[in-house]
């Protein structure tokens, strides 16, 4: 990778439903890679994408959501995403110097390193461990605490 | 009140819990009254002042919601409540300019105002309108909406 002095920019992505302190933390993670000077821009999943793979929309909207997510210190830049997930387009837009992903994006984390590889570019990709603090540090649990206490 | 130049400290206080945009909005507008250098400190209501007052525990933890608080960007510094909530000790503590209550705070603004009153403090009292965007804009929504959505 060419050698560049200036700010990095680190790429993010997810759906971010139920903010909790592990996107916090996997974002300050990401962020931490890209050095000192880094700008995080984190792309947030559109209703319809979540729908298509999850077979249901998020708890919050698009909007809620990406503006929760940008109203974290951490974060200088939320985008909604594209209706149609095009890593090639994500790429030229943002122009990251690193992208990372959470524990729970394998499956992204290896298309995107192949896509990277194949087209020789330099952009690291890089995979965040789970922040295990406490045990509401997922979306589905926290689903399942709020029905577990109100639903009897 | 005297003049005071310097930064103003704009004092709010919740419980925070599954964190939303009317939340940030609410933080927000109690700072823009402080103007361009106002600090805003947040005070988060522990777990069993919550249990006290509605009967039962917040799903996240007092430790994550103040963490999360924290992590936004209009916050200066979020701080645990005290176990027995006491006014005078909150004041000469925190020494707020302003003390912001939000649209769901009416008996807790009445409380301060009185006593704000009656002891002849330099301290501005003010009540925040709810944010009207979007429904999902209090906890209690967004718990009904997990249950309606998972629990059939």
């Amino acid at each position: 990778m060419a050698y560049k002095p200036e700010k990095k920019i680190v790429l993010a992505s997810g759906v971010f439903d139920l903010l909790h302190l592990g996107h916090v933390k996997f974002l300050e993670e990401a962020k931490k890679i890209g050095g000192e000077k880094a700008e995080l821009v984190v792309i947030i999943a559109r209703d319809s994408t979540v729908k298509k793979i999850k077979g249901r929309k998020p708890i919050m909207s698009e909007h809620q959501r990406r503006a929760l997510v940008e109203s974290l210190k951490v974060v200088d830049a939320a985008v909604l995403g594209f209706e149609k997930f095009d890593i090639e387009d994500v790429i030229e837009r943002v122009k990251p110097d690193i992208i990372a992903f959470g524990y729970d994006q394998a499956d992204m984390e290896k298309y995107v390193q192949k896509y990277v590889n194949n087209n020789n570019l330099s952009v690291k990709v890089v995979r965040i461990s789970k922040f295990e603090e406490d045990a509401l540090d997922s979306s589905s649990k926290i689903r399942q605490r709020i029905i577990e206490k109100f639903v009897r």
